[in-house]
């Protein structure tokens, strides 16, 4: 598991598949925008791509420091795109972590979207797949982030257990017991995240709430020409983690 | 705290004091060579240096890879530098991470040197000195690592447990609970561990349960002037964990 894009070069190498987090709130929201009928994300880095795709006409949303970008209608708020107008369309996204991880990884790998909501039907794909598999964080600004550390120790966790996988890297077995301190009281835990500090101010307790319930929405985005789609997948064989919904 | 040597530029500018980790072997090779009597330790990057340090007719340690380098007479072993033959004399020392990391935070910080074995010393000598403080573990080659994780875990446990010290970064939370994870069975835990994994295929058995042992060796090393002293300090008050000695 490499905890920030700014590490990725360090641990890319070996690694097929990418899962890239970013739980507070961008590839949440791009799970559930798939799952209720969003047809394809294009996840651009910069403002300046979002502008210029807001002039071509796309809905566009944009989010910086947890807020709605000036001049755009929309942020990275999973409720926005789960609304029925979405359906069916094209959306560009840019956010200040999740969006430049995906584009850093997209480059020359297989990238899926993890979050705590599709964590189960995520596990059960990424185990059929056989893989090497590098779990990628968004953080925050190139720092450590506590909920996609925790997110990323529960997929190690949960592919650990299916014994499936092995795990090289300390980092992942670092998540894997901080998710595993977490789990049962996720929500007081991440009480003491700085970035739901930041969030708690903005008064986004619902989008918070949504983000951190495990297994809501069964929906795998995938990259693929440089758009997110839905992956169409079945599971052959399910695999659970006890994880509460808060 | 910051998990890695390459990502201190993030986090350097808020503070202080920068404790610096490298629990296998060198912080704790260090904090035992000045407690048994070594009277400094100059701390250098690249095998070059050390190799002209040697030249001059210095006692010099080398470390790459767990491995004493080709040439020289030491590693980083921490019994090498209890021995009678040491005391009174100037070391110095080159390690694959440790030393990196004094070299980048030195430049411009008050450093101390931090380990299981000098932990609770440490702690009360932070709590007492009122600074913003920040733990610097030296990873392995600029990954995370779980031994230096864990310890700044531990550090940054006692010192919020303190109330002396309020926590803004999340990695230090993440650390926090990732020791809490751990601190019932560390030695367990750390076979998890990938650096661990290493040494163990060099034989060093002894010199790892060595350094997983808290509160063995009551000293703090500083740097001053470019080399490592023992800190003069007896603590008005103990600040310590629970953690038990395996």
């Amino acid at each position: 598991m490499c905890y920030t894009p700014s590490q990725y070069h360090l641990y890319q190498e070996d690694f097929e598949i990418v899962v890239v987090i970013d739980v507070l709130r961008a590839t949440s929201a791009i799970t559930a925008a798939l799952h209720y009928g969003v047809e394809r994300i294009i996840p651009v880095a910069t403002i300046d791509e979002a502008i210029s795709y807001k002039e071509k006409g796309y809905i566009v949303g944009a989010e910086r420091d947890g807020q709605v970008v000036e001049g755009f209608d929309f942020g990275n708020s999973p409720f926005v795109y789960m609304d029925n107008d979405m359906s069916g369309k094209t959306v560009v996204l840019t956010t200040t972590n999740g969006t430049r991880a995906i584009q850093i990884a997209g480059d020359r790998k297989t990238v899926v979207i993890g979050c705590l909501n599709n964590l189960d039907i995520l596990c059960s794909w990424l185990a059929e797949q056989h893989k090497n598999t590098l779990i990628l964080a968004s953080g925050w600004k190139d720092k450590v982030n506590l909920e996609d550390t925790i997110c990323g120790g529960a997929i190690a966790d949960i592919l650990i257990e299916s014994q499936k996988f092995q795990c090289v890297e300390d980092s992942t077995v670092a998540a894997k017991f901080m998710y595993r301190s977490a789990r049962e009281h996720l929500w007081s835990f991440l009480r003491a995240s700085s970035h739901r500090r930041r969030l708690k101010k903005l008064n986004i307790q619902r989008d918070v709430k949504f983000c951190l319930t495990a297994n809501t929405v069964p929906c795998i985005p995938i990259l693929r020409d440089g758009a997110l789609v839905k992956l169409v997948y079945e599971p052959k064989t399910w695999l659970t983690a006890e994880m509460m919904a808060q």
